[in-house]
């Protein structure tokens, strides 16, 4: 094993909306399966632990859980079991009363943050409370991760920023409704993740869920992806249920910026000469 | 014929290093079948009078154009003749006798505006004086175009100026040298080309050359993409020589930002809460 080198993994889960104990085990069997694989990072889904397609407000408040509840709890313990840092959406209880569409990183057992989603999407409008704080870059024990739910992803200058910010590995919790639009010959939100890969030469671990839910389908848009914009693992065509993706990756890598001789994707920016 | 459809073009051309008048010719060419084609707009490649692999700073100056030089005033004769927008990339010799890497963006007889490149790409920076203005946006009578060169396409805060600031088509004149590094399936600068035109919902019109020259190669990376990111017309796989690419577009359909029932991909944006 080259110095540096680790194993990521998204866990690409069918979670059950309204059965929090099926999901739990969902994300707790993935993560045996990724310690079993050797990961040292897994990524889980957006809103994981919940289902994504509520009826209504309350609804969510009723599958949405505090930072001290079972979710978190179960996988702090997991992830100091098995050393691994784990990203993972969840319907959070927000001490307010709101829900948010949240993501945590758990580093071997310690919370090292919480992030809301700042870009939300379609009827997530009527159930969480956005975010008022910016996409977070985390010191972990794998380097320094960036986390960005979903839409948030479509947004380049978020992903630049977690870039600036001195993100290696941008991870992703997504949940993507099919909208009927296939782009072929990859996905949309596949060629976004790409995109912002090598724009930014910065690892992205992104997972995505599938499995019906009251009727929406899921793009199973899961991906690992180099600083160079190669694919290292993708989902199965029709996005299999728990499917684990696994790849080797270098995070050091994602430091350097240097393109060819005499670039650098960062230092060559003109901040002045753009319009934000 | 829908109204608001139009059709636009890129012409792959495989310009020679050193020999000015070929090339003059390919372009001439390449509009008049451009205008067979029934395109009201025709991109063509960077550099595409010149060459690219430039021996030095003093061959570029000696195979530079000022803008009244035999390039651009032929490309107005003919679009004028042929009620045409053309963007291309010249070689320019600039009033203070240094030499950009510009493009022309000439409506019908006239030129509109020149726009020298940004982010010089390797050896470029040894030859072209960087522009010091922002990436335009052309009030023409095809609609808003935005212009970006090669490289610059790699911003993503470039390309995301050009949406705000209104362009409906962003032209992109490019020469992608191959590196060795194949992304697969679609090449890496088609896919952030893919990415610009969803997440800003624009068409991206990008006109890549091909030909061997000096020992280098080209990716071929010609397309013409819808504001969902499809690919509406792309390169041959190995980039054949003048092979126009035509497509059918809707400008006015870039105008529309929205996705889905309640989202908007600019005004979704959250600027306070990005390190940009």
């Amino acid at each position: 094993v080259t110095a540096g080198l680790l194993t990521v993994a998204c866990a690409q889960l069918a979670p059950r909306i309204g059965e929090p104990e099926h999901n739990q085990a969902l994300t707790e069997d993935a993560i045996r399966r990724a310690a079993a694989a050797g990961a040292r990072l897994l990524v889980l889904p957006e809103l994981c632990t919940s289902g994504y397609v509520f009826a209504d407000a309350a609804e969510a408040r009723a599958l949405a859980q505090p930072l001290d509840g079972p979710a978190v709890s179960t996988w702090r313990r997991l992830t100091d079991e098995h050393e691994m840092v784990l990203v993972a959406g969840l319907c959070e209880r927000l001490p307010n009363g709101a829900v948010g569409n949240s993501a945590v990183v758990i580093d071997r057992g310690e919370l090292a943050t919480v992030y809301r989603k700042i870009h939300l999407w379609d009827r997530e409008t009527l159930v969480f409370a956005a975010g008022t704080q910016p996409a977070p870059v985390v010191a972990t024990s794998v380097g320094p991760v960036g986390v960005a739910v979903c839409y948030d992803a479509f947004f380049p200058e978020l992903m630049r920023s977690l870039a600036l910010d001195g993100a290696q590995l941008i991870t992703v919790p997504m949940n993507t409704p099919s909208t009927g639009t296939t782009i072929k010959p990859l996905a949309v939100e596949v060629v976004t993740a790409v995109a912002a890969a090598a724009t930014n030469r910065v690892y992205v671990v992104q997972c995505d869920r599938t499995g019906d839910e009251r009727g929406v389908r899921w793009v199973g848009a899961s991906a690992i992806i180099d600083p160079e914009g190669r694919l290292l693992a993708t989902a199965d065509h029709d996005g299999a249920a728990g499917q684990l993706l696994v790849a080797e990756v270098e995070p050091g890598m994602a430091a350097d910026k240097r393109v060819g001789d005499r670039n650098d994707v960062l230092s060559d920016r003109r901040p002045g000469l753009y319009r934000m």
